[in-house]
């Protein structure tokens, strides 16, 4: 670790050092500990800061408690002929997502699709590690999760959805998998914390306060207010599906159902995930329709027609392009991460 | 018919009726005029006039300019345990709907999820008619169809993307699915052409110019403008998906590929659909995670306690609770349409 005017700069070794000793310290196995290093380190890697080390205090807490099972041992079980459940014991997320990815991937290849109902974990991460991870197998992943109340549901006053996060990801022939992974909430509620301690108003359009009027201020969102959903009612039915699929669909909490029932220790409650595979050589057969330009090859060819019409274009990105410029610039500069952030880790 | 001051008042028996002639003039047999009449009829029957009988002249010169198969016969085949294809025979989607729907609810109640990858057909409404068949069958549904490109990807300065629209429905005990049904797009195209003939300005983050600078003007974005995508880069993420579930993954068309394949007859371009079906009670088992407090009862159930929490709130309402206030008006009043449309339709 090198420090420098307040901030610690780690190589990406000494960030899942620091978070499998601190997992450890405070109770986890290895397997549990490494699982979550390799998702903190994945995030870091990445430059995806809020979701790297700045989330290790949470995981700590959450062990100290005891509602969350440092010594998690998920259990995958197949309980329909398309459907995995995946059991993560009262664990964290990542060890589940770990443990369900490949067998997800391998009954959407027999199947041609297939759901993992995830159910008893702790998600306090994005969700592009387990959409990356069956990307990687070759097939098209969608997850999502509910989290904690945060988001009025459109026309309403008051928070009701969690941050209701989506993701998707699309094999790629070369290269790494296109992946999105955006909450439903119009802002993440820590780029409402930032604004509030750097004293800036936020765009309207992101929360309301705890009367249910229009605001700019991150102190009334905080205060009793909540977040609103992005896109207006088209974002709320959207946040509303996740809220269904990854609880009653699957046999798991709600949102609020999430807030309930945690201890309030400061890391992520306990809840499911949702999370659907789709083998692509299984749903596009050579008896496609064709007669149009995009015909005749693999689903993978010819979705690289539409990513390189949109790349021609000015000013437009692939979804999570992003990452590669911050991971480009991680590799180079290394991790930094706010001294008391380093030294509250390492304790 | 009743006429009044211009308008043409009908019951919904004349809105059958008067579309199935229409179509039948213009070369369709019985079961596919029946289909589309079907699904015309539902739109005026739940007072979406903009899916209803203001759609017909479009399937009506579909059928005379040869593009779209008046005497269509969908074949649905599995080809893949967990996958049915329903190749549409080049009509118009409402029959294969109608063809798809048992087949893909029963395959999912036997693996939990399957996928109807549809291809060869021209879909000219909303998508709340299909998703709505399987949901009746008790499972859940996700389907989405790409259309023609009208709609500028995020920071981009032209058209690409369809109006990409999704739908989703949720079973409920007793009574309607809920259902919703969005466009990506931030407004439908025509919202657009009706606030340019009334010579009103649109919201801003509506659309583009030709030039690819915001505008509120709706010439603006008829004339070689784009629509923006609803929610900014998180609409334009979702709109990706779509293109990529009803097109590649399926073997049917992207959205600019049908516009370049199209025969500008003002009917409906022929492409794709893709359509999820997830059975719930597969998903979510007894061994689900109890210690929660909708935990216990079924995925049914569990949802009612979410939307009974949404419905006590100000001001929120259910998607799809709009469609059952205008299909009480509807009942009241008849189905009013301009003259000239009637007088169009009937020839």
């Amino acid at each position: 670790m090198k420090q420098d005017n307040g901030i610690a700069v780690l190589s990406i070794e000494e960030v899942s050092e620091i978070t499998v000793a601190a997992l450890a310290r405070a109770g986890a196995d290895e397997v549990n500990a490494e699982a979550v290093a390799r998702t903190v380190t994945v995030a870091e890697r990445d430059g995806a800061a809020s979701h790297g080390l700045f989330r290790v205090p949470g995981y700590v807490a959450a062990l100290k408690s005891g509602k969350v099972n440092g010594a998690a041992r998920p259990a995958v079980k197949e309980i329909a002929p398309s459907v995995i459940r995946a059991d993560g014991d009262r664990g964290f997320a990542p060890l589940t997502h770990e443990a369900v990815a490949a067998p997800l991937a391998d009954l959407a290849k027999r199947q041609g699709v297939a759901v993992a109902a995830v159910l008893n974990v702790a998600h306090f991460s994005a969700l592009w590690r387990e959409t990356g991870l069956v990307a990687e197998h070759g097939c098209v992943a969608l997850a999502c999760v509910s989290y904690m109340p945060m988001v009025a549901p459109a026309g309403g006053k008051a928070k009701l959805f969690g941050s209701d996060p989506v993701s998707f990801a699309w094999p790629r022939p070369d290269g790494e998998p296109m992946i999105f992974d955006q909450a439903t909430a119009a802002r993440a509620m820590g780029e409402v914390q930032i604004a509030a301690r750097e004293g800036k108003a936020l765009p309207p359009g992101v929360g309301i306060d705890a009367d249910g009027n229009d605001t700019t201020d991150p102190n009334d969102i905080q205060k009793g207010g909540a977040l609103l959903p992005f896109g207006g009612y088209k974002g709320s039915a959207i946040a509303l599906m996740v809220e269904l699929l990854a609880g009653p669909l699957i046999g798991e909490c709600l949102g609020f159902e999430a807030a309930e029932e945690d201890n309030r220790d400061g890391g992520p409650p306990l809840g499911g995930e949702f999370i659907l595979a789709i083998d692509p050589l299984r749903t596009r057969t050579e008896t496609g329709r064709s007669g149009f330009a995009g015909s005749g090859g693999s689903a993978g060819e010819h979705a690289e027609r539409l990513f390189g019409r949109m790349l021609e274009m000015e000013g437009v990105r692939l979804p999570g392009d992003g990452r590669k410029g911050r991971r480009e610039r991680v590799a180079r500069e290394g991790v930094k991460i706010p001294l008391a952030l380093y030294e509250k880790i390492v304790g």
